[in-house]
């Protein structure tokens, strides 16, 4: 994959639109379309000012392709850090191909996935993680994550991490200085100072890997175990929890409720609701197959949800408490929502005895909605939203976890090190290996192989 | 629907991709965004140029949405000639939603289908007849279709009605005014050159209208009646037809085989293939309504190809004859293209029998591509293609369509009327309904029903 040749690719989602983005970026991607636009105003683009539009049309020879608006991105002042070209055309995507072949008959090449990103972290315009937070802007698909992730592209984590890194590659400096003076018994770097550093990168360490929980989830959005038998008004209470934010993004194409079934946003928040086959006692041994791996998806939420029908308390209610104790005991760890549906279809005197009887029950009516908001303030206290509220940083991206866990690990070997008198020359070894760590999350520190891996995750245009 | 609030809406399509567009078109289109685009330069959005593009981040407040590239467009020069602001955002539905929602929070309306082109047409920056061919161009998958719109959009057409109405238009002026002075018996108008004008006008309408029948078949494909037995190899021959076009666009997302099964373009013209069920003679009654439908298909195709499989000619070679000799005898006036398929698994002398028994049939392999390009030539000699290598203006909408029928009655109704000598007010009244209906073309005349009608067809954003 070269880096000096001009690539072209479609930057909007494919389909037919009012108008479409054709991005071109490279050394020749201005020359290039100034020989195939033909401008209203009669200027050439070559000769433009940066960050201009400029309308007229994209030709083939003698035949009009589109009435386009053109933009003009000059080197360093770009997306990408190279020369580029955007393309406004009309959204039809047989102009959209006639449009990228002309480029790629004239020289382009069709851009891989990521490509104009990979080149502006290639050129300096954005670090590593800056790089992937773009990829996990674009997917992110409520508040919280969305949050996350602007705050990752604005640098707020690398920049944490940058400062880090300059005070220990000093101090590194310093102590391989000393090795050039060993026979001379010197000390450049103090080691009361360097000892206080180490101590506040470990903390800062420390802290970014115990996000990476709250990030991850937050990010990922939260599992949430629905148990609950067939009927009991699960499908309706998820509409209804979902309701009040469809109902602000109702007028807007495209922004309907995920295809990932049964996943919402919550205040801001995602939650993933896993249903679950109902618990009961069993002695048939096909339905036990069935409730141990229900067992198994319960393992793997951060809040179990117990939804019954309040109409079939009076007849059930034993049962439900003998599943709510079942559930108790085997999930101690895992918080317990009780949720008992379809208040609306019972007197006063039946809703004390639910309440009376399952002492922490929320009684609500998914139909009418009566009782869904405290539900929604119930789920959100489980999710530890301080942290996103105060613009804490958080880490979210398993390869940053692993590299601070390593660079952890390194830095508490110089602490021990330090201590134990070891020489200059291994000391040197083990903050050399921390630094490469933290150089592994900004990007410093790259290979081919990961630059494609962390790319090919994009989408192309991007 | 008022046209003075400002309006916004997403014009690409939805979904995820690298980028999105986000357009507001008002008067408070700029003031507004300003207000929520905090500039990395510092500068403030409404005292920036016409055509320049800012980075810089779309604020909720504190909360930064999005960072952005924001274009400003000052009325009048502006899609819809009145201030407008793009905002490309990073492609998340999630993020779109959030700014949509955020400005319309803040007074936008979303904007209706259509209604950026609708107010281009009512601020003069397009006649009506191009503000369709808008419409026509994004949803254009041939190249045909395609340049019909372009010419279109680039007013074409609505010139040379234009030129003519207002010829005519001075005409009807001063006959009018002999009107005032009709106790003088004056003759404002030269009779002669009115009749001259007059007959100019009728041959272009004839010309216009004439080309509907080329042009509607160029904008929507050219239908053909396939005629064929199952498994003579229907399929393998479409996907042959198509393959070389195929090559070039593989590269491209979303540019594959279109949903309309069994639409491909040749040579750059839209061909419908019709399947029917075969032809066969039958006494069976429930069979015979089958065959029936098949009669009303082939009655709606322009070209009939007749798919026999080749290696059953020895066979069924009476049987096909037939056939031929009916579809012959019941369209007399539609192209019958002969194809026998499968030559591959013939030698030389059954191939020698099958072109001596039906005179003009084309043998071909659709498996390997042998005479292929054959059948792609004889097909596109079938198509009057001549008018659109020539540039020729061609009427593709049947609104246009009637209206020129229309007018022209009215101008055959005048010419009439001055062969018959009548009176210059009984004149004048033919000569005003004939303006009329050119005013309908380009939309000087034009009723909120109609607007409706024809915007309604737009998408959202356009």
């Amino acid at each position: 994959m070269s880096h000096n040749d001009t690539i072209i690719a479609l930057a909007t989602p494919s389909g037919a639109g009012a108008i479409a983005i054709i991005r071109i970026s490279g050394p020749t991607s201005i020359v290039l379309s100034s020989k195939h636009f033909r401008s209203v105003s009669g200027k050439d683009l070559a000769g433009q000012k940066s960050h201009t539009i400029h309308l007229g049309h994209i030709m083939d020879g003698e035949r009009v392709l589109d009435e386009v608006l053109v933009s003009v991105f000059k080197n360093p002042n770009s997306y990408t850090g190279e020369d580029v070209i955007e393309i406004s055309c009309h959204g039809s995507p047989y102009i959209q191909q006639e449009i990228i072949q002309l480029f790629i008959r004239k020289g382009c090449r069709m851009a891989l996935a990521g490509e104009f990103t990979l080149r502006a972290f290639l050129n300096g315009k954005m670090d590593l993680s800056q790089a992937e937070a773009v990829a996990d802007l674009i997917s992110s698909e409520n508040e919280a994550s969305h949050q996350i992730a602007i705050q990752q592209m604005r640098g707020g984590f690398s920049n944490e991490i940058k400062k880090l890194r300059e005070e220990l590659l000093n101090f590194a400096s310093l102590i391989e200085l000393e090795l050039d003076f060993s026979e001379e018994d010197v000390e450049f770097a103090n080691r009361n100072q360097f000892k206080d550093l180490l101590s506040r990168i470990q903390q800062v360490l420390k802290r970014l890997i115990d996000s990476f929980a709250v990030g991850n989830v937050l990010k990922n959005g939260i599992p949430v175990a629905i148990v609950g038998e067939p009927n009991v008004g699960k499908s309706t209470l998820l509409n209804a929890l979902l309701n009040e934010e469809r109902a602000l993004v109702s007028e807007i194409p495209g922004t309907t409720r995920d295809t990932v079934e049964d996943e919402i946003s919550i205040g801001g928040i995602g939650f993933r609701f896993i249903d679950t086959a109902g618990i009961r006692q069993t002695q048939d041994v096909v339905e036990g197959m069935g409730i141990q791996r229900t067992f198994e998806k319960i393992n793997t939420a951060q809040v179990i949800l117990y939804l019954i029908s309040a109409v079939e308390f009076e007849e059930q209610g034993t049962s439900f408490k003998l599943q709510i104790e079942k559930l108790r005991n085997k999930y101690s760890s895992t918080p317990l929502v009780l949720v008992a549906n379809k208040e609306d279809l019972l007197d006063a005197e039946d809703s004390a005895q639910i309440k009376k009887e399952i002492g922490d029950v929320l009684l609500l009516s998914a139909k009418n909605g009566v009782g869904v908001e405290a539900l929604r303030s119930k789920l959100l206290e489980f999710v530890n939203t301080g942290a996103l509220r105060n613009n804490e940083t958080l880490v979210t991206n398993s390869r940053h976890y692993d590299a601070l866990l390593k660079a952890l690990e390194e830095v508490e070997k110089v602490q021990q090190g330090m201590e134990n008198g070891i020489s200059g020359d291994l000391l040197a070894i083990d903050i050399r290996q921390a630094l490469y760590h933290f150089g592994e999350i900004t990007g410093e520190i790259s290979s081919d192989d990961l630059l494609g891996n962390i790319f090919a995750n994009f989408c192309i245009g991007k």
